[in-house]
């Protein structure tokens, strides 16, 4: 880890005297991190499978769809070639199970389109036969929204993957749906710009699944949500009609906003191909903080002055509980760089200028351990050293598949309710099959990840937290989806976040949008 | 004017003996601004009243709902009183021009709910019988939008002007629709906060308006556009039924983004009670430079350096031409304080460190002005003084009314493209009716208001820029609205920035939001 001390002397401007006396206080309780795999996200490869999602959740029933036959498939060869259409179970099984194994589809047809022209003939084609169809980007959905419930027909961006153009003034970018987010990123990096968005799942996820989801993520705080980053999109209607709404404008007042309606809507109202993005410039300074306190009131107080002290270079305010930590300190042997603490704050910072940043950073930490809000912690501008940081906060997610079943929540509140749920349910489940009950998440967006860890489901257990997560969600104005979306396993709980005015208007856009029902069915809205 | 050499040296960072001399030269070009009127804006006062929109534009036909009679009005005064029921023809004549002063409905009820209850009392009745309505907010749009075509009934949002609530850590507030946005901006200022737009019109407009029109404005290079700051929506559908999706969260993913629909459809959709909007901090640091150059291509060349040497704190950058700063000067005798230019930059910074703020600008000011691509500046930090050069800018439009008839364009494109547009009509338009034509805009987001005046009205000149301006525009796939909205002048360009897919879909989801069509008719979508 990088000598904060040594930063501070070799930066242009002097710390004061009592900068100096507080850092070396600071630094006295300071540790090294060892050691630590470099690996942002692997896809969880285990050796069971879930029970089938027909079979567990025996309420939902196959909708009348055509049963797809050698009539079907051989229109999809001729049209996309053997080769990319892909009928053996075998192969078609990676395509069947969500990477957390929650869920299970049938399907035993992949297809594989290269071009939003494909694209546009198989759901032209599928609307015709009244055949399902299951859209699905990296398959890194976290509510079973990406794979099938029965026998859907798959369609994959996976050959979808090229970037298409980046202006070099306005860092405006035009991505096919099946870039994989970390490969743009590096892409966008080398010409000075970044992506707006950040996830765990960079390494595998598609950005036209991150879009289709409205995916949140870990730098929101900063650069804000995808409907004011994305400029533009390419989708193809459930009747294969391509709209064109590719716009590459920042400012564009056309008509009504249509292309709001296509994020966030999980793949129910249109099947995304292209994405134009607003990329920002690529930050010339970075700095990570861990920082460890003792009480979520003490997390707030370092949030409030971390906001007016970082100001505009803030782009992370992250939570991690002790609980939370403790997955990767298991399975990877991931430490804590400052030793043991009831919560952790990730802090980074992104800016123009490396010393007016490590001025600030410097400034912020000064006063929150002299008000004794912060015990201990450590800073970095080192790369490997951030990575480092980071990997204790984006390995929970996979690392909590290690302990068997997981009911995971993704909820958000008033800021100031960020953790209640946790310690509430601590209360609620004293139960010994419940080995762990965790948070972690982004504080500053209000969306805690809520976890609870069992050896194996358990009907029981979850009826336990079943709708009780909800209510207690509801009650508090909160969202009971914040930004995994509803997908296959939550349909039936939005009504705790949005009124039977509003589910009843977005029936009526999915009646206008896909009236055979087609686009990935069983999914986001209620029976 | 702030004397720059002082600032610096008072600052805690010392300049370098290049950066001394830089600013020696930087100073000796610069004057003074002496005095000018602080008026942000005011609504245009003037003797005539243009032509009765029925009899200018008599291809439109009105629509065949019910005409208003004595029983409706009964009604409106029994639900909302009789003071709250305006029928007199002299009060209701400002309700029905618009404050450019190009269209005139004629209109004999304006009326003025206090809730959202009233509001849908009233458009339940309408929708019943069939009365077309037309949703008025500071009435300062500038394509004829929120005035009647024909007799529509009035519904003006100034009693709905309450502030709902601020969240003292996360500054998200709640707003009724008719609150005055310079109202809201003070509001929150005093609570550390500011509203993440800004618009020449704020001394008037009412929220509700800037959210219906996704209004743009002077900071979105920084802050983004409402689709990212607007968090929740309440809305009264066509038919009276309230939609609740007033969210107060940052982040919240259960089923379609509802409110995006209401953002940008100018009243055609439903009609917007309240809003919840994030705020963000107000910056500490404010600084305003007002830079003369050449060409054009200076000004991208400018734009790229503030963009890497700025950075996260730039949060304007506007360009003025000669001809547009010669409105301001001649109707309100506002001089340039740097002398004559063919262009003008106004850069504004907002951050959280004076000190850091003020380096990062004169290391700026320094390269540009070194490397000869701006040739005279001035930069200040004082209240009174930053006003003063935002007035040169926020002027313009008003001004521009004194001139007779003003053809207006708010056109965007592809930033290397945004002054061809005023350069190409100056070649075409040589004709002595046509004494200006002037661009002025903001830079970072490709948008430019472009301004054709002559001394009344002209089929003629007409003809000559339209539909040219749109099928240049369309041909660099630019906007021919890029935040002013579509209103009742432009639905029948709108295909040039929209394809026919696009537009249907825009019926059609008027259709379900608006079956009768009673919504602000005639307006966005082209019959």
């Amino acid at each position: 880890m990088n000598n904060l001390a040594t930063r501070i002397l070799s930066s242009s401007s002097l710390p004061t005297p009592s900068l100096v006396a507080s850092l070396s206080s600071f630094l006295s309780h300071r540790l090294i991190i060892t050691s630590h795999r470099q690996q942002t996200f692997v896809r969880h490869v285990s050796t069971g499978v879930p029970e089938l999602t027909k079979d567990r959740y025996k309420d939902v029933k196959r909708g009348n769809y055509t049963k797809l036959d050698k009539d079907h498939i051989d229109f999809f060869k001729r049209l996309l070639g053997d080769h990319r259409v892909i009928t053996d179970s075998e192969e078609c099984s990676g395509f069947n199970v969500d990477w957390i194994k929650s869920v299970r589809g049938y399907s035993q047809c992949v297809l594989k389109p290269k071009s939003t022209i494909e694209v546009s003939k198989i759901l032209s084609f599928c609307n015709a036969n009244k055949l399902a169809v299951c859209p699905q980007g990296g398959n890194t959905g976290l509510v079973g929204g990406s794979v099938p419930v029965f026998d859907e027909v798959i369609i994959t961006t996976s050959l979808m993957n090229t970037i298409s153009s980046l202006d070099d003034i306005s860092g405006i970018a035009v991505l096919e749906a099946g870039c994989i987010l970390e490969n743009v990123e590096n892409y966008v990096n080398e010409k000075g710009f970044m992506m707006p968005l950040d996830l765990g799942a960079k390494g595998s996820c598609h950005i036209g699944g991150n879009v289709s989801t409205n995916a949140g993520g870990l730098r929101l705080l900063r650069y804000g949500n995808l409907h004011g980053s994305v400029l533009g999109l390419e989708v193809v209607k459930a009747n294969g009609e391509i709209l064109d709404l590719l716009s590459t404008l920042k400012k564009d007042n056309t008509g009504y906003h249509l292309k709001h309606l296509f994020i966030g809507s999980e793949g129910t109202l249109g099947f995304i191909t292209k994405i134009a993005i607003q990329c920002p410039p690529k930050p010339k300074a970075l700095n990570v903080a861990y920082l460890g306190v003792n009480s979520f009131e003490d997390i707030l107080k370092t949030f409030k002055m971390a906001k007016s002290n970082l100001g505009e270079i803030l782009s992370s305010f992250e939570l991690i509980d002790e609980k939370s930590l403790d997955v990767v300190s298991t399975y990877y042997g991931m430490k804590s760089p400052i030793g043991i603490y009831p919560f952790y704050i990730l802090i980074e910072t992104q800016g123009s200028n490396l010393a007016h940043d490590e001025e600030k950073m410097n400034l912020f930490l000064e006063k929150v351990m002299n008000e004794g809000i912060v015990l201990n912690g450590t800073v970095t501008n080192e790369d490997s050293k951030m990575k480092s940081i980071w990997a204790l906060r984006e390995r929970i997610t996979e690392g909590l598949l290690c302990d068997g079943y997981v009911f995971k929540y993704d909820l958000s509140y008033p800021v100031k309710e960020f953790y209640a749920i946790v310690e509430d349910l601590r209360e609620r489940l004293k139960d010994p099959e419940v080995f762990r009950i965790c948070g972690y998440g982004h504080v500053g967006d209000g969306n805690i990840h809520l976890n609870i860890c069992l050896k194996e489901f358990s009907q029981e257990i979850l009826k336990k937290i079943e709708p009780y997560v909800y209510e207690f969600t509801s009650a508090r104005k909160g969202s009971v989806s914040a930004e995994h979306g509803v997908g296959f396993r939550k349909p039936k709980y939005i009504h705790y976040s949005k009124s039977e005015a509003a589910i009843s208007l977005m029936k009526d856009l999915k009646k206008v949008l896909d009236p055979n029902n087609i686009l990935n069915p069983y999914k986001v809205l209620p029976q």
